[in-house]
């Protein structure tokens, strides 16, 4: 059976539910255009999947430079708990005050690798990039009025170079744009050096791995966020108190993380991050970018706790991508940032809502109730 | 506005709705039941995320071992000429004989972190757990029929001690399974020792972190999968010969990822298991655990490619989580995996999946052509 | 000039003065047979480095496993200040009550990378080996009376498998003695299955290269050192208190390494290592595994500091290789741990050391003093 | 028994061999200056250590940057063999031409910590620094003529700032003098900011320890070196051939390392740089840097190998330090790099002996003689 055969994603459910013995019923429940998307986001199309979406919130902003007040977290996730654990966090937050956030644009990353043959070479090409930053940023801007490159970062060995191109994308996560913008890079490149670029992405971006090169020199956004959560809050919400927190954290975060060998001194940023992620139309293999990062908690004189979050690498846009379908508009309109000009509020709030999370899992895990929260949420009887 | 106090997903979206001036029309679009939903897999529901549905393959298989000759790859996403990309893979790989696969179940992993205090207790407790494996054993069997401890690894500095248990949880993913055992486990050393756990999740387990023991030490499946390419087909299908894609692979997947300090030696696993995870109902986050990997590309002397992956620590399941959802279900019944005593098969053909897309990707590098795909199939306009 | 041409470290020295136009009076000034060092440690001797060998200690023992009251450190350096701050380590723990060492035998590994070429023949190879460990311990055990394996662990992508053979040495690091049972171990793996070995050090070892598999799974030796500071002697000797330890240590050796993507979690395990290891003949590349390791410190209640060091991989011996050399036999010796039946004695003392230079050198830096004690100690004058 | 209370050498030892019973007579015999030495080398002198030295060598020089046609390479070592491999390399790269060799001074670093408590101030301070460049020049310039500080990184966390100076020592290596100028910097950083510095050496440095962020942004000198070695050479000298190196490099340097979770993908560095560093009086725990980098290997068509070294983060002086101690000099004199104005072609010879080293026993492992030259040369009797 050729699926590109077929035209509609309705001939192809049919075909393959003939073929497959199976129903797509579901699957054919959508409210997409089905033009747009199969043009645009995806191959073979025969449906959607739904995954369901909670919301957590609203989370109360404490530092006047998001210009909100609060925002609302849409969660797309199939892990029981885990949207009322967030909630739990925004509460404890909101209650003590709010959090107060931090964003900075890295730039989205493409990192091609050169064959040079020799050191030889490798140190002309070296030079002659070092020396013509300017034409290679002419050279991007050529590819696309939204892409300019910011940064070259150059490693070698002695027979290869490998480039590091950072870029602004303007509010797209932009790593098609960053492609295109690669290959005129390493074309103009090849013309005046005639050293051939062997990948346009020679995993020195590095996409989609986890690697300490993105948790060193960053990639996309660098997000922090803080809070301050009352003695009070810690005893009533999160039924624990400052210093079991830190000594969870300690053990957990930074010494367990440590013996793992880990890049996640953190308790769990993936499980917010890919919930947010695929509610707002982000790439989903960019969690493994949004899973590292260093929690910090510190218990505070006054028995309040200070906690605080950082992530070196959130690849995030609001436009383009998946951003612009249905629910994943709607879900980034919920958050108040859908479209041009919102990415920073963006990953300001991204930030704020994987602090909640933090500050939920660890309370849980500190009070001992991390099963029993699952077990009362999300399995009821005994699986 | 407090969000639990609605009881349906219409009214928690009629409120948002007010309150963030948005629509939600879209997300109010769904097929599942609510109520099970609502009770199992997410809180404060409000609808879901319709992610685009497409379908690569079908796949062919080599081996008798499968028992299957050959299968389709759901894949849920939004990022344009993915779908296209495998499907290209499987062709590839089915008009040079199909592909061969291997998996074999680690165990989903928990690893509390105990606070001892001294090297003495340090000593006791590691002592303590060798002697009673056996005890453990039974004290997890309690908690379920469905999971079994089946290896304990106890690492320790002077004062802390780290144990990662590991677990055969059947068709499950487990994680909720492993935790209440390993919470009914820590209790028992607890009693035993005088020893107090400080976290029943002491990042020893580790998870959705990107982390060495995983890579490793394996977590949950681990999954292998080869094929030859012939010569006429990397000519015809793919564009390239063996030499450029060995050549690629080595500048890009070995130096590239040895220059970033990566556990990815690979091109873009990540890519093809968030896609699958989200279609199949797995979760999301342990996209982070998937990204990791070896692919291996050869040149052999014919002119035919060998191309293998390796894929450390799958984390899946074919019951519990999100796969039973009606979108979720059907995408696990189309790929033949759905239910019990299947998720053995589900791995191989994960593992097939990710050869496929990697040989792609590959040869797309290899032809120079990876942003003209993305160009012709996902943004024929200027982004 | 052919150096291989000359039968005497003398003639050597001549010729190379009279090519090089250089005095080599003072490496000619040395008191080892020259007959016996040629033919087992080195070639084209020309004769020996001088290195400065100080004395630190004692250092008192307060466990009995030890059976040792107290001892003395050699150190060989040329950086001034690390004898007398390892010394004030010392003086600040006997005050205290002395030191708790604990260690454990993992062994010393080779790991040998086969080629196989298919997950077929991976698999049988993976299996022939599992089920004929006691063959390969025959094997093992006919190269030498001294050497025994004791555990195999197996990794392997689709084509290659790689075996980390761990054994037991007795007192010597054996490095030597496990290539050589490796070589026999692979040959009888290739006879029997045949496929071949390409590489008898695969870097599955992994020899001298920093990495997680030896930080994870352990090298060598695997040593815990422990003491609780009074906080009269933090106070009088040390300067400083524990919570300031405390501080520093979070800061750098938790915080620090993990922004820096480190397997070294604390202050300076190599200085003492290096020294230790160039004294008493040790094998000075093993530096490398021998600077990985978590210090970790905590503030007690009472104004006491608990403070312990864990070296996950400390590759020593008492026999062979540089020991029984005549200045690296009386440090041992100094020691009280040269000869047979002293290795695991040996591993206890080196873990005291670094213990007492960790806790001297948190101190300094707490105090601010770091560079003003090397000011004072090694470069009065303005460098 | 109180060290400190003796003046000389001589009574510390006399003292010392009636303590513990042992002979100290070789230790004594050494022909540095006693009060030189124990004023800046060493506390609590004994005497000194004696490693054998050997010479492997020359190596030739083909391109003409060096300046000079061929160098000796002086090891100090214990270990059998090496210095025999080295030499045969030596004589493999002198038969094909030469060795190319390039080296750029990256500096070295210190990396202190700063407790700011909130984000508020990190954010300030992050910008104070940034704004302020050229006054911490020139803080650092006041501590000494020799020092300056080149370039900035800052990395935070919400409430911790890592800020890692980078600075031209000129000949030195120079840890205590960036330290010295590290203190006066950050001293002034915490006046005008009232921000503490928590400790001056906040293992963002990373000072002998593993780490990815000496790997990946370096430190000290990044060297390069390169050789093609003919097939001719192979043959003869070598015994093996250009596929045979490549297959055992691919498999234990590049899948080896990258299974091992390293930072070192090769096959000995640390061999190499740690008999050079005890030679040459460098600072032997700089061999965890050393140990680090990336050999590349490719089989030409001819028939030949191109064969190279990376090091990124070499450690290196011939002034300071304990290069000035007489038998140190003496080879630092052999290799013609002692004293000012030497140590960026000191660098070059480093890359160079490296390259010989892994060349050479890459061939002894491609040629399955691992051992039997281990046997041979150095342990001619079983063990």
């Amino acid at each position: 059976m050729q699926l590109r055969n077929f035209k509609t994603s309705k001939e192809r459910r049919e075909a393959l539910e003939k073929e497959t013995k199976s129903s797509l019923k579901h699957i054919g429940h959508f409210s997409f255009s089905e033009e747009q998307v199969g043009n645009r986001n995806i191959e073979n199309l025969i449906g959607a999947a739904q995954v369901p979406l909670g919301v957590a919130g609203p989370l109360q902003v404490k530092s006047e430079k998001l210009k909100v007040k609060s925002f609302f977290i849409p969660l797309a996730t199939t892990e029981g708990a885990l949207v009322a654990s967030v909630s739990r966090g925004c509460k404890a937050v909101n209650e003590s005050g709010g959090v107060i956030t931090h964003a900075f644009r890295v730039g989205t990353t493409r990192g091609p690798v050169f064959f040079t043959g020799s050191l030889e070479k490798t140190n002309l090409l070296f030079a002659w990039i070092k020396e013509h930053e300017d034409v290679l940023k002419e050279e991007a801007a050529m590819t696309s009025s939204h892409v300019r490159l910011t940064k070259i970062r150059i490693k070698s060995i002695a027979n290869y170079v490998f480039v590091r191109f950072y870029f602004d994308t303007g509010d797209a996560m932009g790593m098609n744009m960053v492609t295109i913008a690669t290959e005129q890079i390493a074309k103009r490149i090849e013309e005046e050096t005639g050293i051939s670029c062997l990948s346009v992405a020679g995993n020195f971006d590095i996409d989609k791995k986890p690697a300490a090169l993105n948790f060193i020199e960053n990639r996309g956004w660098k997000v922090w966020a803080e809070a301050v959560i009352t003695k009070d809050v810690l005893q009533t919400i999160l039924k624990t108190t400052a210093e079991q927190m830190f000594e969870v954290w300690l053990g957990k975060c930074m010494l367990g993380s440590a013996m793992s060998g880990s890049f996640g001194f953190n308790a769990h940023y993936a499980n917010i991050i890919s919930a947010v992620f695929i509610a707002t139309g982000q790439d989903a293999a960019h969690v493994v970018e949004g899973s590292m990062g260093i929690t910090s908690v510190r218990s505070l004189k006054n028995g309040d706790l200070y906690v605080s979050i950082y992530l070196p690498a959130l690849m995030i846009g609001t436009v383009g991508g998946g951003t612009g379908l249905p629910t994943q508009k709607e879900a980034l309109e919920l958050m108040g940032v859908f479209g041009t000009g919102r990415v920073e509020e963006f990953a300001h709030k991204v930030g704020g809502a994987v602090l909640a999370g933090e500050l939920s899992l660890l309370a849980s895990l500190s009070e001992g109730s991390l099963a029993k929260s699952h077990e009362r949420l999300g399995r009821a009887k005994k699986v």
